[in-house]
């Protein structure tokens, strides 16, 4: 790469160029192949991502932004010639205000430590993506992450308040800010938030935090229908219950869960409702009561609740960790879990839940369910073979009518995922299935603004 | 204005032109004298929208969009040669749908209708602007209005799922979506809130929507020292008890309360906290009391709590009336009251109090403060007369000041009302002490993605 001396004398060690050192910077979750960068950046300074970034944009190098590498769908894979910029460095949790409801935080803090550092305070900062141990504030901030406890607390661009960013041409900005309220020209920092790293660079985040509920209680219900699961959740919701969690898990999940971590489950139930109920310490049990009592009305072969908190924990850390249990399911060391992220209205679930299952049935895959079913939220884990082209032109053609049918069901392709390089056709069928088609124009044109030369994660997003 | 008889032929009686009928559309809550408008529509259909945008496009003709008229910055003034586009007939709420928590509105829904509608099923829309009697969904979402409940629920932003739009050249396009969660490109749908009617028209809107609070408190205190009602608040925040509602109104505005709504305050009261706590029914009580204990601290001259929902609901119904009230306050019929509305982080209240408050009386301004000070949100109301230029240039300068004390305290020029004409050089303002000017840019840049032509509301926002 011509120049690349000059950045390596300004960078130091911050810049790695040993293709054995690089090859972790390859691959993300995902199963997409990258390709060798041709450097590596990992800068410990807002100055050094802005000298990266004007060296990449006046040499049109490709720079692939890296958090915490746990993209589902290769949004952090690098493209052929390009720069991975990793922000492993900005570590650091630079403030929490407890009364202003505010943390200061740099890109590559994971959103665990974040989180055990704000409960010392009796705080939380809500988005909890299932790879919350490895995932950054960064990346989950890039891809809008959801998670478990969205249902109630929303996702990812509820809770950032302000950002600072760098632009490809070098620029420092600060975009929103401390405050809880702000009406100052376009909201761009809710345009970082799900863009994917192909605006710019995250250097810092101001998030908001919120006080832990004082109370929790967790109920367990087992049903044979699918769409049980469904029409409880929803029932639920519409009588004013708001569940702060609720997931849902099937046999395999539950058989993949038994063999990774040893947790009993019924060995004739089909499917899990895990609900999670906050309160106050005096309601709770009142609380916990009424929604047993809704989710009673739709026939689970058992329900339980519990409130013991070692209890909670170790179902929560299972199921956080459900995808990679479903790997010990596979029946064959070459196959990989490929996951499904669509999205429907609560009230559609039933009908979402059955067609997609009754699909990848007549299709002869074999594949897991489970997912963050309290927003509508709806993970297919397809277990394939990405080295077969024949089957993974089956996983795509397979995904394609997945995302239909949630579209169809006024619905989204991708929850909380993103479109990385996998759902690239998906976003533009969901776009032409709603006759906004020239909505990937607009985006386009944004793109263009801050990066006129489509530096920043070439390749990812757009057709 | 050429080629307006052909408008008005497809138009009928969505068109006036008439100059009588069309002097209520020339001005709004603000100060501004407005121009005479070339004509106004009153569209019944998108289509319509679509073709009255794509007339206006082709001809170079400036278009006002106007929701409830209720903008305090100029945001709905016409300007010279343009076309007023009122959005009164679009007043259908569409679907309530309580399972999935959202509601699909047209945009000239009055806030305070939905929300009546919203309460026949236990829930609401929490963004509550004190003009939400007039003020409608549209211009609510164009200036991220937040209002009193925004201290637990936060701004419009964290409430507005999907949007139909059309863009000038008449494309109708829907962003985001019915589904609580999406991560499918950029999120246009936040760009759109706040943006103040530059990017396009909004015809319809997915609201979230949420179940009503079991039970609520009011707390009412009262203080002598400006600073105490800010180290309350602050603390109220910092031990987690988050209030629904923390308003603060100084003796002017009590005294405006007394005159016109005939509501008693102590006669020694200098500053009024208002905290209204939102809890379960078994908790409400011991909530309250935590919550009067941490007040009481701040040595208030008297404090009280009520769960007497008339005595709640007049008080509500006054604090929003505060500003109109404020009008019986004026030392002479030509007098305006001029409000500002900066916002801080809750810490620095204190601070920001007490040096707004003893600026105005080293300018000799005569002015009443109150605000949502839950959420940092001061709104400073000067008593001026719009008609006397100097005085208006000592209130710009004011603003201006004020302004700054606001960013230099890590706060912002801005925190519900939105830019409009009136607010031009502060947002500069705000950005050059952040050093980020070049937000304008880009915000100018993507402005003329959505309308090249720079026709929707010509000389708000952007300087």
């Amino acid at each position: 790469m011509p120049g690349i001396s000059s950045l390596k004398a300004e960078l130091g060690d911050a810049i790695i160029t040993d293709e054995k050192e690089m090859i972790p910077y390859m691959s993300d979750a995902s199963y997409f192949p990258g390709q060798m960068p041709e450097a590596v950046c990992i800068p410990n300074t807002v100055d050094q991502v802005s000298r990266i970034l004007r060296f990449c944009n006046d040499n049109d190098v490709p720079v692939v932004v890296r958090g915490g590498g746990t993209s589902l769908t290769g949004a952090s894979i690098p493209v052929e010639g390009s720069v991975v910029l990793s922000m492993a460095r900005f570590d650091r949790i630079l403030e929490i205000r407890t009364d202003d409801k505010y943390a200061v935080v740099e890109p590559g803090v994971r959103l665990d430590r974040l989180n055990s550092e704000l409960s010392r305070y009796g705080h939380f900062y809500p988005p909890d993506p299932a790879s919350s141990m490895a995932a950054t504030v960064g990346g989950s901030i890039s891809t809008n992450a959801g998670g478990l406890r969205a249902a109630m607390y929303g996702t990812t661009k509820n809770w950032v308040l302000g950002l600072e960013v760098v632009i490809p041409n070098g620029k420092v900005l600060w975009l929103g800010g401390k405050t809880l309220k702000r009406t100052s020209g376009y909201d761009l920092t809710a345009l970082f938030v799900g863009s994917e790293g192909t605006l710019g660079v995250i250097t810092k985040a101001v998030l908001k935090i919120w006080p832990l509920p004082e109370a929790r209680g967790r109920i367990s219900a087992y049903f044979d229908r699918i769409e049980s699961v469904g029409l409880a959740t929803a029932e639920l919701k519409k009588r004013g219950k708001v569940p702060m969690i609720a997931e849902f898990l099937d046999r395999i999940a539950m058989d993949s869960l038994e063999h990774t971590r040893g947790i009993r489950f019924p060995q004739d139930a089909e499917y899990l409702l895990l609900v999670d109920i906050a309160s106050t310490r005096e309601s709770l049990k009142r609380e916990l009561e009424e929604a047993v009592g809704i989710i009673g009305e739709f026939s689970p072969s058992q329900i339980s609740y519990t409130t013991d908190r070692e209890e909670m924990e170790r179902m929560y850390a299972a199921r956080k960790g459900a995808y990679s249990s479903l790997l010990e399911e596979r029946k064959d060391s070459s196959e990989r879990v490929i996951i499904g992220d669509v999205v429907v209205p609560a009230s559609r679930l039933p009908e979402a839940l059955r067609r997609i299952r009754d699909l990848i049935r007549e299709r002869g895959f074999r594949a897991s369910l489970f997912g963050h079913i309290g927003d509508g939220n709806i993970h297919i884990n397809l277990y394939a073979d990405p080295g077969k082209r024949e089957v993974m032109e089956e996983v795509d053609r397979l995904q394609l009518e997945i995302g239909r049918i949630a579209v169809s069901l006024e619905g989204s392709v991708s929850a909380e995922h993103g479109i990385g390089m996998e759902k690239i056709g998906l976003l533009r069928e969901e776009l032409r299935m709603r006759d906004s088609e020239y909505v990937i124009d607009i985006m386009r044109a944004i793109k263009a603004t801050f990066d006129p030369k489509g530096i920043l994660n070439r390749g990812k997003v757009f057709p």
